[in-house]
């Protein structure tokens, strides 16, 4: 395979391709607030300490700004590491998760080599969980064969489509009700406007439930690794048997705390990224791609040419989502960037529809 | 407990103490290279990427530096994260640590919630691993009575005594030829004359041994979490399969590049270090105190006094070693430190012990 040409299992994988403008990661379009970049600028200087095991200060912080108690609070080095942590505390047989959806669940399920089963969201639904899935929970649960654990997004990566709250309440209640672990992503929900429709406070209360979420994203930090769940205390002392000791480094907990500071920049990247969004859609229709209606920072699109290729000539990095399960060659995902880049993107596509030759 | 003087299961807890200088935790006295701190700080305006899943560019380093292939290096979040991965993936039922020896092995043990056996080192013995251990392995293999999987520190922490080349060839031998996972803690080697009785060459060749090693201690950096380790391929692509994605973060990828131009640095290091552990176990031993013939950056002593309590009250934190299994109140490990911070401690030391009301 061609070294500059090679996909990744995951998005962003500047490493091994050339590239000037990265849409392939669904990061903030804003990077990263100056407050962080400078608790982590001071923070460089402290790290001939331990970080602090018990990751008390930003835990207070957390816990103040969610609302819920400390002890129902678990951080970890990004969200995988927690996704993992799941797997390795509950040992399911069986796991199921929605196709298409992130990958990582399934990385993470390889661990204790659990049988992953799918859910396959229909395209003529938007690719939304509808009523049929509660049904055939309910079906599969009726003939003991439910899963022993659900990894859900909301919202759905790569779609952007959020769960609806009448079929996710349903949900939630029949897991808790039958012992299936849910898994709760709600990594990208900053994006969205459903922030009030989390499912945090609901899950210091299960036994069942566990609501992931992360820094890398909304906070644009990546590099950093930073990732948090919620769920009941005894959920969380069971969990955090599993990680190993100082897992979250020291500059990943000032890189937090000083996050948590940045309530403006989170309410100024949602608002800009919702006009984007729509503003991307537009444009995308209008060059006669089919666009899916998303609510994050990226739109799932489609197109039969070859884009990745043609982009990547170009330098820009777009997500072949070709290697989903449940979606097929000429998928495609963009991250949702500023109005500059986005307009390079679209001159780009322009471009690149336009010329006859291309398949 | 008193929140100023609560003890923690391992040194450097300066986050719920008040301490001005800390030799409770064994990191190099020289602290962090000025290369690493450089390095660090231009990693930050690189955060809003991911890291580089597959850890390339400091895999290729290492690779060169260890003289070994690419594929037989695995790196982690702190070494605390590789024992953790190393019990998910061989999922020991019974795992043999030493007493005394670094706790972290029983944490990483809990997760699969393995048995954990003690083999007692004798104070007499020097605290040394001597040819009873290999005998009474080989008792314990014909008895079918073996561990599945065995912790040594090579050298041992808290004590900082080696394991002669002798004994540990026998042991390496033992444990291949009857399955018996073996992981050797490297993490201090670097500190002792011993760098040439690695065992990582080894470890590439066998599907049973592996070797831990560590950036945290030798480039003054447990902030940032790095640690890697050595071992056959197919082992290496067992344990992989343990570990969240993007476990390494970009930052710990750049500092430990950049550590690894460091080789001056710890060059000079590991003959200061040498030149203050001789002076300052001949300055306790003048203070009365039993000091044990240590070969790491830091030494273990015993005194009947309180010592931990008096000298925090000086600001200065100690390892109180009374909750090691197989030692007991009474037993003390302080790191080396710089000349004068070690003539502060001998002051401050010569001060408490000369105080007559103090017990």
């Amino acid at each position: 395979m061609d070294k500059h040409t090679e996909k990744s299992v995951h998005g962003g994988d500047v490493y091994r391709n050339q590239v000037e403008l990265d849409f392939s990661v669904n990061i903030n379009p804003f990077g990263m607030p100056d407050g962080v970049k400078k608790a982590l600028g001071d923070a460089i200087f402290l790290c001939t300490q331990y970080p602090d095991e018990k990751v008390s200060k930003l835990s207070e912080a957390m816990a103040k700004k969610l609302d819920v108690p400390q002890e129902c609070i678990l951080f970890g080095n990004g969200a995988s590491e927690l996704f993992v942590a799941i797997i390795h505390a509950r040992k399911p047989k069986t796991v199921l998760v929605l196709a298409p959806s992130f990958s990582g669940y399934e990385h993470s399920a390889a661990c204790e080599d659990c049988q992953v089963c799918y859910y396959y969201l229909k395209k003529e639904d938007n690719f939304e969980l509808t009523e049929h899935f509660v049904q055939e929970l309910i079906r599969q649960i009726k003939a003991h064969e439910a899963p022993d654990l659900i990894f859900l997004a909301n919202p759905n990566n790569p779609t952007g489509v959020c769960i609806s709250f009448d079929i996710i309440s349903q949900i939630v209640f029949l897991c808790c009700e039958h012992r299936i672990t849910l898994v709760i992503d709600e990594c990208f929900i900053e994006f969205t406007k459903r922030q009030n429709e989390s499912l945090i406070k609901t899950a210091i209360h299960s036994q069942y439930l566990i609501v992931v979420r992360a820094f890398t994203k909304i906070y644009g930090i990546p590099g950093v690794r930073l990732g948090y769940l919620a769920a009941s205390e005894k959920m969380v002392e069971c969990l955090k048997r599993q990680l190993p000791e100082w897992n979250v480094s020291l500059l990943a907990q000032y890189a937090g705390a000083a996050a948590l500071q940045e309530d403006e920049f989170v309410q100024k990247t949602s608002e800009y990224v919702e006009k984007q969004r729509e503003y991307l859609t537009e444009k995308l229709r209008l060059l006669g791609l089919t666009v899916w209606q998303g609510e994050a920072d990226y739109l799932l699109f489609y197109s039969e040419k070859n884009l990745y290729e043609m982009l990547l000539k170009k330098k820009m990095l777009i997500r072949d989502c070709s290697n989903y399960k449940g979606l097929e060659s000429g998928y495609y995902r963009i991250a949702v960037k500023k109005q500059e880049e986005n307009d390079r993107l679209i001159d780009a596509l322009e471009e690149v529809l336009s010329d006859e030759n291309i398949k």
